[in-house]
């Protein structure tokens, strides 16, 4: 069943499958999407309302102490790729009582004695929550594989560590929704110009960016790699185009509406006897 | 200085004062302001621009660790005042990325073991962001004191370590902007039979609601007890008249616009050689 200006459903469209290659994904294409920028603003708008309804259901359901499912939002990405605008623009319309939003830098001393998965625990969605990972524990078999911060045999641990860590919240009822953006050097190229350009978007310039740039054959080998390794049938990954911003902010949405409608929260019942609670409400 | 609908300032209008009596305060007044539902509808939108604006300046001071700022929204209310429309409304129409919101409910075990501010200390906004608070350590000069959770003593003893206690964070760089929505016994009524009424609004009805509400004289002099005990020059509490919610969301959104003008952050300047970047970046 696909809406709006879907074709095929998006999941199905931008989900990693057998021999996938990132190389052969072009960062300015819309797969599964048959409209432009025009009807693309207009099926986000049409999608919140859809949105809205299904995530105060499942917040319901956590209020009523029957939630089980939440839903994680793992975003990663090369630097300028959009992020933060998913988080602005999508999680943004999402009733903030209901989310929880984590960000994921550099570790701190505390953060690395201790095993990678250790702070990404403490961030996790309870059952009726909607989880956003800005970046996440993925940093540490991609930045962590580039710039050999960890041997070889440690990333091939993690990568059995994550899946293993997923697996399990995956079985108490998370719906992990892992994406990357994906944009072109070009692309990239032009939004650090601007933001080199503009005083009000400096803030947003790191040099590191530059630096990691300099890298990118060696971050879409880690991707790569890491895409072969880390997704599977309970967590799956997606790759978002995201050269036209407009769309991986569609995409991105849709994502989270599948997975939402994966888990189709129901009003919870109501624990408290109706009439008798209206004749002490009315008397009062 | 005044804008939009605004007589007065909304701080101005809606500030506790000298001599100020709660019961005075009509819940379906719009103080300060002289448009209406229509209009206000307009200004709300309007001011969003304007707090996107000063929300990502003040964030961008925290991205570049030069922030000593941030803005701590403080929500009390009766049961179905609005609190939640005003998160999902105001708060919500803020990048997410700069928010952190934390909802206090019965403290549990470990955080009775502490102290009553323990448990908010950890949830207090890091410079550059915007905390919210919904529900506060004011229940515990609020329920406790109407339901006797706790000795008249050890209530006094609460407004002094609450004024201490805001004292200090004011001095170390946050906005407390403290909110009361007010809404009438009649108004109150009206929405929690529409909750009983509607199988979609079951969740938000708690019998406990009602319990309340039979307090309601003891509620309003807990509250004004709070007003005379802890409004202070560095952390006034502002009384919302809440029968029309369009009117407590705007009041709402422009008392933190006027906390961050107060702040007036300014775009951080660049901590790299801004030509040097853009060179590597050209030849990269």
């Amino acid at each position: 069943m696909t809406k709006r200006g879907w074709i095929d459903n998006p999941s199905a469209a931008l989900k990693i499958g057998e021999g996938f290659r990132l190389a052969d994904v072009d960062p300015d294409s819309t797969p599964g999407y048959r409209g432009d920028k025009h009807s693309g603003a207009k099926d986000l708008a049409s999608g919140f309302e859809e949105l809205d309804e299904l995530q105060e259901r499942l917040f319901a359901d956590s209020r009523a102490g029957v939630a089980k499912d939440s839903v994680l939002l793992v975003l990663q990405a090369m630097d300028s790729a959009g992020k933060g605008g998913i988080i602005r623009h999508v999680v943004g319309g999402v009733d903030p009582q209901g989310v929880t939003l984590a960000a994921f830098g550099a570790p701190t001393a505390e953060e690395l004695s201790h095993d990678f998965l250790w702070r990404v625990e403490k961030h996790l969605p309870k059952p009726g929550f909607i989880g956003v990972f800005d970046r996440s524990h993925y940093e540490d078999v991609l930045v962590a594989k580039v710039r050999d911060l960890a041997e070889p045999a440690e990333i091939e641990r993690r990568y059995g560590a994550i899946n293993d860590f997923e697996a399990r919240i995956a079985a108490s009822g998370t719906r992990i929704v892992k994406v990357m953006l994906h944009i072109s050097p070009e692309a990239q190229k032009k939004r650090l110009m601007e933001r080199l350009d503009r005083p009000d978007k400096h803030w947003k310039f790191n040099p590191a960016d530059t630096d990691d740039r300099l890298l990118w054959p060696d971050y879409m080998e880690a991707y790569q790699a890491m895409f072969e390794r880390t997704s599977t049938d309970f967590a799956p990954w997606h790759v978002v185009p995201a050269d036209s911003k407009w769309y991986a902010r569609l995409a991105v949405q849709e994502l989270l509406l599948e997975a939402l409608e994966d888990i189709d929260p129901q009003w919870p019942a109501a624990n408290f006897d109706i009439e008798a609670e209206r004749a002490r409400l009315e008397a009062s």
